[in-house]
């Protein structure tokens, strides 16, 4: 199955705030349940993970807040699409969504483990689902460790929303000007949920866009420029198509 | 985009209590929410629909249950894929879950009434999410009235998972020696959710399966065989084929 291909400048790019906001609204305004958006987040995901790379064994890296939700999501579809998914959560939460999610995925004989396993290479792809649009730099050990092991495994990274690591505007901690020091995902390739995000502007590899359920009234508030998705498809291409 | 086909042979058909079992087991053994999976219910749905139809303007009849929850989702995804939906809602449930639903549709601008429109001639659809697995006869009012007027039209009726006013293993009410007066649904189309319904066996029109979300244990420990989807679809379509 192929999947459409958009153009670049025919959505709206969004930042950390508008991000934010948007989220706020869709759960308050709009009456979403998290769930419900993380169900269609974790799907598109897992549709262009299944549109872009062979079945296989992958490693999901779930962070503690809803990026990491996204990833167990994710795992939970990968597995229905005939991958063989493992989950590294190094950092358990304890509210109640993602308590559900762990036992979800445990219950579907996908093996969840704390730590990075020794034998990272017998993995074809890593998912990034550690840090979303709601993160703030530094990042923390253990998960900068985690980062660094990933990046010098070579395997190919494909990030849900944001690389890990990087800021949500500017992108890559150097080019900001920040700690060099802090690890950050290269990714092979991306979704972006909802909108695209600034950091992502000059990003040039593989770059999909997914979450067709943001609701008219929002679109006008915010103005916002939605992708045109075909047919009834969750998730589209960026590209420099014109 | 097309839908593939599988055989009516290549899928296990189950009774009501099997039905409810399942149900009962994916929301506490395995941990699910019910807006996780009515999310998928409604989308599959969605896509069905989008898949058969032209786009226009559907009636979506929601019931006070998880039946017209999956309707509500329907109605949604709907919009999202270009249809006109209008939803029927006879009958208010005051549970949270169908209060976001309803809060989620009403803010996505799809009017919600509680009558059958004086122009139902005006629908190309109406979609039957009225009574799903675990309803029992008779039909109370205003249902049967609605369900009368619904046949009378002639339009097209999508049922979601059991034509309204069947029942859930022997089918329509005179076949099983029912009360005769009871209206039920007469669709042209249907998609079953998780597992087709015994009342299906012997139906000859178009039959859509959605439901890619049922863990392997569940799969085991119910003998349970699941349907093959291709790629990373959400539907298949059942039918004579071997």
């Amino acid at each position: 199955m192929t999947v459409s291909v958009i153009s670049k400048k025919s959505v709206t790019w969004i930042g950390q705030n508008l991000a934010a906001k948007i989220d706020q609204e869709l759960f308050t305004k709009y009456g979403f349940k998290v769930e419900q958006l993380m169900e269609l987040a974790g799907l598109a995901a897992a549709q262009a993970i299944a549109s872009h790379y062979s079945r296989g064994k992958v490693a999901v890296l779930c962070g503690p807040g809803n990026n990491g939700g996204d990833g167990f999501v994710c795992a939970r579809h990968l597995q229905q699409f005939g991958f063989n998914p493992t989950i590294i959560y190094p950092k358990e939460s304890r509210n109640d969504l993602m308590k559900n999610l762990v036992q979800q995925c445990h219950t579907s004989n996908i093996s969840i483990h704390q730590t990075l396993p020794n034998n990272l290479k017998d993995f074809n792809l890593i998912v990034d689902a550690l840090f979303g649009f709601s993160f703030n730099p530094p990042i923390r050990e253990p998960f900068n460790e985690i980062i660094k092991n990933v990046v010098e495994s070579g395997i190919h990274v494909f990030s849900i929303d944001i690389p890990s690591g990087w800021n949500v505007e500017t992108g890559i901690p150097s080019s900001a000007g920040e700690n060099q020091d802090q690890a950050y995902i290269k990714p092979h390739a991306v979704i972006s949920l909802t909108l695209p995000k600034l950091c992502l502007q000059n990003w040039t590899g593989p770059h999909f866009l997914g979450g067709r359920f943001v609701p008219q009234g929002l679109v006008d508030e915010f103005k916002l420029v939605m992708p045109k998705y075909p047919g009834f498809e969750q998730i589209v291409k960026i590209d420099d198509v014109y």
